[in-house]
């Protein structure tokens, strides 16, 4: 289906990206090339002014455009642009720059397949100061204008590493100091957790939780107190509450890189 | 548009709830009359064993039907319920039950419209205990089929007051010796909180946060400590660790009733 035929453009054709906020962080972090800027005639805001602002600094033509021709952008709140596709990271890389922070701390998703999902847990991420970000290549969202969008952006300024096989990337990380730590319900209580180490944190999927392969080579298992009126959490919510303790504890705790 | 001419339930009818977690929840918890369970001939599974012999125990009729019945639920897994609506709690009588509780706790959404994030913040919520949730009849996602799938169930479990005006009610909660708390990014870290007496805590929109006004009402302002990377963390994310915190410091302070 050709997006001349119906005079709209394709939903989340890899290469679009949509919103606001994204876009802006696009145009901010300068890791991906804009090819062009959609913007609809009757866009209008500060964050529209800052990206036209951004766009014209770097020489992106922009292309004014019918409201309607968006409208294939679920919420795309007026602009679009065609981006070169994400950039990720070499594990190797991203183990050597996260060693380099006072208190090294990477996060493995295993088995989060919703793109909001994906998209929320990245705004955690750099939110509470992850150094990394490793998905699978399988069973993860592909890091798409969904993804993007729940993330408000935040995906353009984190690591992220897609790797064949997450337990081989655990080995990796042991190998480099860092100690693995998998989440599940009803076990030692994220605060009493000590950090005096580099941590890799491994957030599974809401339905099953970790891979029981993966959750053998974890080298302790942390948990969230909750009552027990249900069973869990939404798995981005979970995964807010632990980065966000790991960051308060990253703050008070010496990290010592050779304990291993 | 009638089923019957396609072949289809409607999607997202109200009287209808789809998705296995919210129909086991609501079978278990007798709040709402089930009329009739839809159940795909090819569904199978422990939750669809428990939930046929809920619905057989309280002689509910069970419809099996071919799976393309049920396409037009959004990610039904197999089961849909026609129920009767939700029923709203009395303001008045949401108080005096919560008066009841060791530290009384109330939650005021003030502006979630995104029904996914309004059923990730009534799971969590239900996780930490609170009281019961006030939502406005505006500017308030309608507590549908989505809520209810997106909460897992857990709307099934927590009282929901529904208000004409939120300023209005946090009048009311006053009158009754609740202390009001705003969040907001960048004041009081909430783990300095005194909870020494009953509290309604008030979620704003990820957008714009609160309004103005029911800001001026409040008592004193919450935030969470996160690294500057980025501006904030998405609306459900940030209740999880409100209420997580709350949780806690609700478990180890005294509570005042009589404070105020």
């Amino acid at each position: 289906m050709s997006y001349k035929k119906n005079n709209q453009y394709p939903k989340d054709e890899t290469g679009f990206i949509y919103g606001r906020n994204p876009i802006l962080e696009i145009l901010k972090s300068d890791n991906r090339t804009v090819n062009k800027l959609l913007l609809s005639k009757t866009a209008r805001g500060h964050v529209i002014s800052e990206i036209i602002s951004f766009a014209k600094s770097k020489s992106i033509a922009i292309h004014n455009v019918p409201p309607e021709k968006l409208e294939n952008f679920p919420n795309s709140q007026g602009v679009a642009a065609e981006v070169s596709p994400i950039k990720y990271k070499d594990l190797k890389d991203m183990i050597k720059q996260a060693n380099k922070a006072d208190s090294p701390l990477l996060v493995i998703l295993d088995g989060i397949e919703d793109p909001h999902n994906l998209g929320a847990i990245v705004r955690n991420c750099t939110a509470f100061g992850a150094n990394g970000i490793i998905i699978p290549k399988w069973r993860c969202a592909a890091v798409n204008a969904t993804v993007s969008k729940a993330s408000a952006g935040a995906i353009e300024h984190i690591s992220i590493s897609r790797v064949a096989n997450i337990n081989q990337a655990v080995d990796k990380l042991k190998e480099q100091g860092f100690w693995i730590a998998g989440t599940e319900n009803g076990v030692e209580n994220i605060e009493n957790v000590k950090l005096t180490f580099p941590l890799a944190v491994i957030i599974g999927s809401e339905g099953t939780g970790m891979h029981n392969l993966t959750r053998k080579k974890c080298d302790f298992l942390i948990s969230i107190e909750q009552s027990d009126a249900i069973s869990s959490i939404n798995a981005s919510c979970a995964s807010s509450i632990i980065l966000y303790e790991l960051f308060k504890l990253r703050k008070t705790q010496k990290c010592n890189k050779n304990e291993k």
